[in-house]
């Protein structure tokens, strides 16, 4: 029995739920296995077992037995970095300067929109578009947190929930005292099984060294991952520079800040000292390309990321800045773009890509262990993808398919911790309707309001 | 009454059809029209009239009247550069320097598998998940092209068909003297309304001068469209250079070829002057952006041929080197890849790729009168993307949503010239399940012999 079992799981033989029958098993474990009609079984929320379908089927009774013939099952993906709420900003105002689209579009707009009510249902929007294109996990930053841990909760996602950390007053914290208060009350009071605290400080030019420090401080007290937006922007490292004379790694490295704890966004522009000191660490990075692709931030340098062996995941950044949450298009976006930019067309190869939206990602935000590749013992989140559409056939390789031709839209089934989350292509842990309606509703109004501004 | 009417087409009050309650119409014409609930009236493949929907629906009667609630209407598609056949081949290996990949790979398979039969199939497997995808009109190049023109019609998607041209011998032209007696008899002899023929010399590094004056002499004395890849690579570039003393653009302006009548495919490595050369002549140019990435060309400066005003359109080149035809998804890269890769977040704005992909790549082709934008007199080839979906909402602006958040999943009606292709998501011209099991059945048979090599 896999030491991924907790203590008192003992041994079973009426499963809850067996997947079968599966065309291509991919298991994004380390020896890399994908099985020709596979099949996974499932016990309280966790893989009990998986293999040969008949073997599988022979060997186990379950509540639930479903064929996936005409299937790929893979691990659910990972979106290492979003701010979930801000999808209620979506297209608002898009290919402006940064500063532009900044100063005149998104901080009015969220000074005026930011409340509890719009983080809750703007979360919720997110969630539904991530889980229908096969997210099941995401690392979030935000304001009033603990309505994306509601949102979270109600709709069956996994994730971690970063409070949001600036010296400004923020919608949520009027007053820097008040702002460490209320992160605190937030590690504290946070226990849900499904999404995990955190703290996320906005960036070096937001947060002093005080402000960093004594975030980093309190998430140790409470084992909470700690992230920071980092070297997103050329104008950032330089600013950086100026002020400290240290790159924004090595400044957060002299705060000791740096640790397998620690997750840092973007990381356009790294030096090579940088990595070293990032890899030493083993800080977990995120490659956010869309986001800064269409923020003109520039490309990071992931190929060399992952030559080096850092601990690297794919985030698609807010939906106000990309314009979606689609992780398995961002996914084939990398794939593609390293080896025209670096002009080399063996970067990025499609396993690597699909290991950067499943296993790494998971490993960069701290829930390698759990999740993030089918394995015995870990957590049961799956997601099933048709391979019954024109742009499936040929499929000479499941692996070239997911990352080069799959499409969001592929995705038909869905299951967290077990549980099933999207059946046939429809969300069944929420009355997706309804919710769509109130978010109509609020975006009018947003809407109007500034137009009339 | 429009003048692009036919003289003969007459007045009439009984329609074929009238598509209504449009939530945005996107008319993509000169005065970039978006008209909310609009409506589109259509009588023999033609766009008889378009505006306010209630108008509409009080100045016609028709045979059939759907309402559109719910959902954007806009031109279908173009995708300018196609090798609709290759489909058979897609994903057979990826990720590999290029001449490993052709020598290993594509030529073998080639060799071996094109012929009648496969062109046929390949082509309608590539027009039914362009279709399926919001494409309505294609530009191929590829051999045994009478076989494409006859999946076209079958299915019944618009285009262009180019017969091609290299100085080896070909699957369907064993030598160079009845390359050029097919390629006349396919110009000749095709006499679709749906599909124009063209010529497709192959590359100036496979044609010779010679030959590229022929196919360009046979392409005049029919009115078709003379095609070319050309300046795809550094390495093609400096071939010419060195063997001419000219840029592959220069060396066609002093053979005559470039005109009206002549697109140029890819143009990653261009000049300045090449720009100007092919702006005074007309001559179109087509991007490849998701191709040119993955195969590791580089990336060419699109922005700059908008800013010059040259005759563009988009291509998603063939299905073996992108690893899908998604036009759509091909827009959303072009807005997001030239900001970053330049700098610059105003660059390629949501307008212009959408404009690129429809009526700008119809003009860059040749068939901008006809189509490309909805407007009376115009062919009716038109889209409906549903509105309904988590990533639709808020929408604050369509036409931000086509390029950055929508997905090909969300058409779900098409027609092409006035006829329904896709009603509810599902292809109406075809049994798709049998086409897809023929495909199915070819390439694992591909699949095996290449295994056994």
């Amino acid at each position: 029995m896999s030491q991924k079992f907790p203590k008192d799981f003992g041994v079973h033989d009426i499963l809850d739920l067996i997947l079968c029958d599966v065309d291509y098993l991919i298991t994004c474990s380390n020896d890399l296995a994908i099985i020709q009609n596979g099949a996974v079984a499932i016990l309280k929320g966790r893989i009990y077992d998986l293999g040969d379908s008949e073997e599988i089927k022979a060997r186990y009774r379950a509540r639930e037995t479903l064929s996936l013939k005409g299937y790929i099952l893979m691990p659910g993906l990972i979106n290492a970095h979003v701010h979930a709420p801000m999808s209620l900003f979506r297209g608002l105002a898009d290919d402006l300067p940064l500063e532009v689209w900044l100063s005149e579009v998104i901080f009015p707009t969220e000074s005026k929109w930011v409340k509890k009510e719009t983080v809750y249902l703007g979360s919720l929007l997110s969630f539904c578009e991530m889980i229908l294109s096969g997210v099941t996990c995401f690392c979030d930053g935000y304001f009033f947190e603990e309505e994306v841990v509601r949102a979270a909760v109600e709709v069956g996602i996994r994730g971690i929930a970063g409070q949001g950390i600036l010296d400004f007053p923020t919608p949520d914290a009027p007053s820097s005292d008040r702002m460490f208060e209320r992160a605190e009350r937030f590690l504290s009071s946070t226990h849900s099984e499904m999404v995990r605290p955190s703290l996320f400080c906005h960036a070096l030019y937001t947060c002093s060294a005080a402000t960093v420090k004594r975030t980093k401080e309190l998430c140790q007290a409470y084992g909470a991952l700690f992230q920071i937006h980092l070297a997103e922007t050329e104008w950032e490292r330089s600013k950086v520079l100026e002020l400290t004379g240290k790159s924004p790694v090595e400044f957060l490295e002299d705060l000791a800040l740096l640790d397998e704890n620690t997750l840092c966004v973007h990381g356009v522009w790294l030096s090579d000292e940088d990595l070293n000191i990032l890899n030493d660490r083993g800080t977990g990075l995120v490659h956010c390309l869309e986001s800064n692709l269409k923020l003109a931030s520039g490309v990071a340098n992931l190929p060399l990321w992952l030559e080096r062996g850092l601990k690297v995941g794919i985030g698609t950044d807010g939906p106000a800045s990309n314009n979606n949450l689609d992780v398995l298009g961002e996914m084939g976006m990398v794939a593609k773009l390293h080896k025209g930019f670096r002009r080399d067309p063996t970067l990025c190869s499609a396993w690597e890509v699909l290991k950067l939206g499943t296993i790494l990602g998971a490993r960069a935000i701290g829930l390698g262990e759990e999740i993030g590749s089918l394995e015995v013992g870990k957590r049961a989140d799956c997601i099933a993808l048709s391979i019954s559409e024109p742009h499936a056939i040929p499929l000479y390789n499941p692996i070239s398919h997911i990352v080069y031709s799959a499409k969001a839209s592929d995705v038909k089934y869905v299951w967290i911790d077990g549980k099933p989350i999207v059946r046939d292509g429809r969300l069944v842990s929420l009355n997706l309707e309804e919710m769509l309606k109130e978010a109509r509703r609020i975006s009018q109004e947003i809407g109007k309001r500034r137009e009339s501004v």
